[in-house]
């Protein structure tokens, strides 16, 4: 199983090397930030492209580095949070998937597929500050930590059926992960947004702090939860519990590449989309 | 996975020939009525087989067909209700499983599996007005709708267990998409039937209403939940959530045909249902 | 299915035949007692190996032996509880994993298998009275039943990722048929023990009782609860509901037990479950 995923996060790299090989640190220093406390051993993962945080390829990949170099460098937690007041992250950047470029298009989706293996099996405990509306891969993110901490006057919620687009396997999982069977596909079939107050309600978060530093402190407290605990034992478990999750992803990413890629290149779903973002540049002007 | 599930359709129909000739419109409508409101676009199906909407094969056959047409004549949404003011659905016609005609048996059990297939994965919006007792199937069809509401008063659930029947897979899926683990597993067990207040408090239901009037009214509100989603991609992502409910019975439909068949044979079943229908019939007497 | 589960059985019988025949009535009850109340027909199973019930091979053997004799000898219902006034069981007998001889081990691993097979898959309603801690395999053990009572006072959960443990899949599944996911990763991670309360507010026990006495007669009432089913077809329903949780450990017994023996036998376990150990026993010093 591992194997295999090392060979997707290859396949990543090798479509792309000009692109890798571009991406110094310098560059990839702008659209996130790290930093870690050295008491706590905590580090702080914050997602920093204005205007909200949507997710083009540059960005999924270099959320995927650190996720990776947090999780090597021995850090004793990470935390995600982002660096703007009203979004935590809109989702995916919409541009990537319109009249796309095919080779950009097949690294974009490589690197969400890597980028949420990466913090879904985390070794280390993971926890989201949601100091923002969390929307569609905004909350997929959320929902990938072990723990949900959100601002109040926000909205979370996966609303891909509101703009034509079928989530993927990877995307139900993560409200799976955290939701009753039964919220899960309504919330999935109506696109449903969720305020913090309902969030906190279906435990779709798992507590609401009044300011982000507040949900930042909440967020290493439950990083302190596991302070009794052998790391190695626990990493293990986690990756053994979510194992089942992943497995459609590690054993068949191809299949669930070119599923994805399929039903974005659709005429009928180019259209919506074309129409969506139209209607999104309107309101903009106004 | 679709074309296995026609396949299934047409054994039915190939094996029944003459009952599927004799079946005009003029005969099928005595036991369903279909009413479309043009103005919402919602179909209203109401079961109405005196004395308590038990399920036989006509009743059975009937339900698919309709379901089949209000799906592809583009209704927006399904309400599910009785026109009787005591009972939903007692089930399943238990006449169909005592010592019967081999091949009717055959006929009621594959029209069971179609039905059930035809609303669980119906591509619009489906919800349950429930007026009335759901007893075993009757709670099965609620179940495998969207959105369940219910009056007071009244009694669902599955009580095979009872009168020694032991339900299938489908029938388990229909709680386990509705309610958590643990509970199915009790309620299945005991043969509980949940009282409106019961069903409600773990969800078995949505709401409660006070009339059928202000039952059907909610169930329309719940369709019209969906108004801002895109139909394609709602039917979709239904499909593909509820697609590994489904597959045991799409994978080997002659499988768990001939294991139910063979369970309904059994002497020691059969001597059970035989007392169980006496009983029934010298309660009627008094 | 069935098949493998009896070879497995056998296999436990065959590598220990000394052990099995010196286990004589009279030696095997001394770690447990049985009480079968001929009015009710409920088998009363008590824990009875001082000082903390804790599951060493004999234990376990005899366990499995009484579950199964209990279930054949036609008792309405099995009640797991403890002789002991604070414990109802600390789990495995560490000694049994710490530098251990290799044929015990693999006996005391398959042994754990069987019992919790047997326990898991008991046709006859189950019932835990926890009057004491129940820690690790002994919330195993409660977990498997079908209903749990407990005291106030005490604490219950799997702390296994504390002393560097991986719980195997089984005993995930044991969580999982209780809990909703969300909670029990969290608990497996955190190695968490929840006190009575928290262990009531999320359901991981069903009643509070204020005594013994009072918690083996709520364990009754539930196993009352199915005097109007058909033994027979609850038995199959129940062994149908959980056959998917048992079915890595039906298939695939030898791998199940060699992955728990290999890593039992790891240096770096090894090592942690020394010390321990040691810690323990300075604590009992003091």
């Amino acid at each position: 199983m591992l194997r295999s995923q090392t060979k997707l996060l290859d396949l990543g790299r090798r479509q792309l090397p000009g692109l890798w090989r571009c991406l110094t640190k310098a560059n990839i220093s702008k659209l996130t930030m790290v930093e870690v406390d050295d008491k706590s051993g905590i580090a702080t993962l914050t997602l920093n492209r204005p205007p909200v945080n949507s997710c083009n390829l540059e960005l999924l990949l270099e959320l995927n580095e650190n996720i990776k170099q947090i999780e090597c460098n021995k850090s004793r937690g990470l935390i995600l949070t982002s660096s703007n007041e009203k979004v935590f992250s809109s989702g995916l950047d919409l541009n990537e998937l319109y009249k796309p470029d095919q080779a950009r298009l097949r690294a974009f989706w490589t690197a969400l597929h890597e980028m949420w293996l990466s913090l879904y099996q985390c070794r280390i405990p993971t926890a989201a500050a949601i100091n923002g509306h969390a929307i569609a891969v905004g909350c997929v993110l959320s929902a990938a930590c072990e723990y949900r901490v959100m601002l109040p006057g926000f909205s979370i919620g996966i609303h891909a059926t509101k703009f034509g687009y079928v989530v993927p396997h990877f995307i139900m999982i993560s409200y799976l992960s955290v939701l009753p069977r039964r919220l899960v596909e309504r919330a999935l079939l109506q696109g449903k947004l969720f305020s913090t107050e309902e969030a906190l309600q279906v435990n779709l978060v798992d507590e609401v702090a009044d300011s982000k530093a507040e949900a930042l402190c909440k967020c290493a407290e439950f990083i302190d939860s596991f302070k009794q605990t052998q790391p190695a034992a626990r990493a293990l478990t986690k990756r053994q519990f979510r194992a089942p999750d992943v497995q459609v992803l590690i054993d068949d990413p191809e299949g669930q590449l070119r599923e994805a890629l399929d039903y974005i290149n659709k005429p009928s779903f180019q259209e919506g989309l074309g129409e969506y973002l139209r209607n999104l540049k309107a309101k903009d002007k106004h």
